[in-house]
């Protein structure tokens, strides 16, 4: 196994969150660096729906990691294990969520000149996350199977704010009583414009989808 | 679908949330009730788990529910529809915790002369109802199945806390990488007298225990 660098992020101490998170969007467009910010709660599979993700895109775009936790340095070891691109560690110190200016300390450790795309891993919760902007140019979550498809009820700044739902673990789809169709009606009723992409990190099922969004993403941004 | 109590609970103003908890918990002694602080992520099957245990107590001991949600009534329609027994809601207003004194305000409305167990259903979060002692008089978790084996090492503080870790969704064990007996090592590291109950909500597998645990722990509580 690999050392990954572990960041431990301070809190910050402005005032402004909205206007922090535009300043560092302002600052990624001039650096040509797309940063997504990726959400979910604990268990839904995250780390492993980067990891297959990032083993399609490496190719085309380069692509770094930035994994949020309160403690440990699980994830950003076994993304960089696997997918063998620059991933580091940042630990939020209990805080449950990362804004801008937390965003920030973390880029500040990335190779950012050679990078077209970061991803951050924010912390596993569907509350607080939702509730800062990191200065991402889009959010981005994931809702397992398991989870249920009523969330989006209960919980509903997070899908809200996102731009694209990842529905992942659709492989155990038989044992539980999910309702694909009035998931998307529900995430819908959120947010009209969320994109909904169905997959399976497990087995790689649907990666495509959010591979191809994804690169479609940032050379948009870099080219607009 | 029967009509439920909906409380907007107000942000707490007081700034000892240690000192108001000790004291929740002293007036609860004194009036006989036991409060017992349910914690998990969303959809690890909080609500239907309740349903099952309540339904196997509620002729020995005389139970209420307060479900805290940021937003909905779903669970608590759902627990008073499927058991009989009262429930109510609590409106968080977006914050993703509660604290001892916002516990107090849903109390304040519920039949306190008539029951013996008050079951709160914290938000769905495993970082933050970690940081605030509500009163109760035992922490109890919820870690399914599909969420993964390594939780304990993520989330410390909220493993940490909990006296009892109810492993469910065991039904589908077969068709996720979970390590049971991983899972317990790494439950003792947290808390190393944390009782282990694994059990399947849906069908009611190992309910019985969890049961059992908790008419014994409301018995000694009233019998101190």
């Amino acid at each position: 196994m690999d050392d990954v660098k572990v960041i431990e992020i301070k809190k910050s101490i402005f005032e402004d969150n909205d206007r922090d998170a535009d300043e560092l969007r302002a600052e990624l467009k001039r650096k040509g660096v797309y940063l997504l910010n990726l959400m979910s709660s604990p268990g839904s599979g995250k780390t492993t729906t980067l990891i297959q993700t990032i083993n399609k895109i490496k190719g085309r775009i380069r692509v770094a990691v930035m994994e949020a936790d309160i403690d440990g340095d699980v994830d950003a070891v076994k993304i960089k294990d696997a997918t063998g691109i620059p991933s580091i560690q940042l630990h939020t110190g209990g805080m449950c969520h990362l804004d801008a200016e937390m965003t920030r300390q973390g880029l500040d450790n990335m190779p950012m000149d050679d990078v077209d795309l970061v991803i951050l891993e924010n912390v596993g919760n569907l509350v607080c996350p939702a509730e800062f902007d990191t200065g991402a140019v889009r959010n981005a979550m994931i809702l397992s199977v398991p989870e249920g498809h009523d969330k989006p009820l209960k919980y509903p700044l997070m899908f809200s704010i996102c731009d694209v739902v990842v529905i992942n673990k659709i492989d155990v789809l038989p044992y539980f009583d999910f309702d694909m169709k009035r998931c998307e009606e529900y995430v819908h009723m959120r947010n009209p414009h969320a994109k909904i992409i169905p997959i399976c990190a497990r087995t790689g099922e649907g990666v495509d989808a959010l591979a191809d969004w994804l690169i479609e993403e940032v050379n948009n941004w870099k080219n607009q």
